[in-house]
């Protein structure tokens, strides 16, 4: 490759098997650039360091992730409640589709992303503002109780922590765990859509 | 000490004592003895392996939690939605608090808690169990909307991991996380107590 094709999303692909196939410890910007055909120098005028290299293929496979439930965040044809648990599966079946079909670079990520946790931050915030979004509709259509989106949201995340943290993931294939994703999604739906038993005896 | 006054309990809490001095790798059952001032052969009438006694020194440290929890449990003074926030507060109180005065001995349970699946789920089965008679009781007295006990019990449990799952006991000292856990408790409990807004608009 001639160092003016070599963009920033080329080495980021590249990277990414570099990582899957050497895993973390021993993956080096050498072998990034010898899987480009290009010298470490050129892959250095586009990344300065390996650390900034390591993080931005990070935030690109996170990004994947989020971009796939933006869409859903997005539509505006369906209920917020309903909108609501559709990211949440989508959010749990993107997890443990990662998880599942190449483990040993879910696992990598694992590794690089337990060493950045600005990166895990910056993607929980991206996520729960998705959440507080639908919240916010779906309060403002009247098909939520009025909460504050942003907490409600935040609360919403946590509590659907086992399906999403990478921590679980071996539990994803284990039987019963789609009805138990059911019953925390089922749980937090109605906290948010139903009104307190003494308002309805009203 | 001799054989006589040797019982199982004083063997476990000399137990207790060693794996906190010596951590999980290293403490042996000699160890235990000489703690004690007995034979190692006085030790192994009453646990007959070194695996037996790891187990039931394990079992009895999650024990004293669920004997805690027991107590809020089995009181009746208070209506089930009050029981139900004080009993997640508990547990919640109860991981921190032995993590946070004791992290190495916390840390030496996590190592044997991690060889023993069949203890862990012990433990969680008599957790959701005692969550489920209060969600029950709140059925029975119309406090909370009618449920399958069980099932929202494990719901209620898996919506708050982020708050007992030892794994993220780290986070349990950082600011905010009284408020998160309120947040998450809040959602189970209008969830379990509330009537979706189509019955109250009804």
């Amino acid at each position: 490759m001639t160092p003016e094709a070599l963009t920033p999303e080329r080495i980021l692909e590249a990277t990414e098997d570099v990582l899957r196939r050497y895993g973390p410890a021993k993956a080096t910007v050498v072998d990034v650039a010898r899987a480009l055909g290009v010298s470490h120098g050129s892959v250095y005028r586009h990344f300065r360091t390996k650390a900034a290299l390591r993080e931005a293929v990070t935030e690109r496979w996170l990004q994947r992730t989020v971009d796939e439930l933006a869409e859903i965040t997005g539509g505006s044809q369906r209920p917020a409640p309903e909108k609501l648990r559709q990211w949440l599966s989508a959010l749990f079946e993107a997890k443990r589709r990662k998880a599942g079909a190449d483990p040993e670079l879910f696992e990598t990520f694992g590794v690089l992303i337990g060493g950045n946790s600005t990166v895990v931050e910056e993607h929980i915030a991206e996520l729960v503002g998705q959440l507080s979004e639908i919240v916010e509709e779906g309060v403002q259509a009247h098909e939520f109780v009025p909460v504050e989106p942003q907490g409600a949201a935040r609360a919403v995340f946590d509590a659907t922590t086992r399906f999403h943290d990478p921590a679980y993931a071996p539990e994803w294939s284990k039987p019963g765990i789609d009805a138990e994703f059911a019953a925390v999604a089922d749980l937090c739906l109605r906290g948010l859509t139903a009104r307190p038993a003494d308002e309805s005896a009203g």
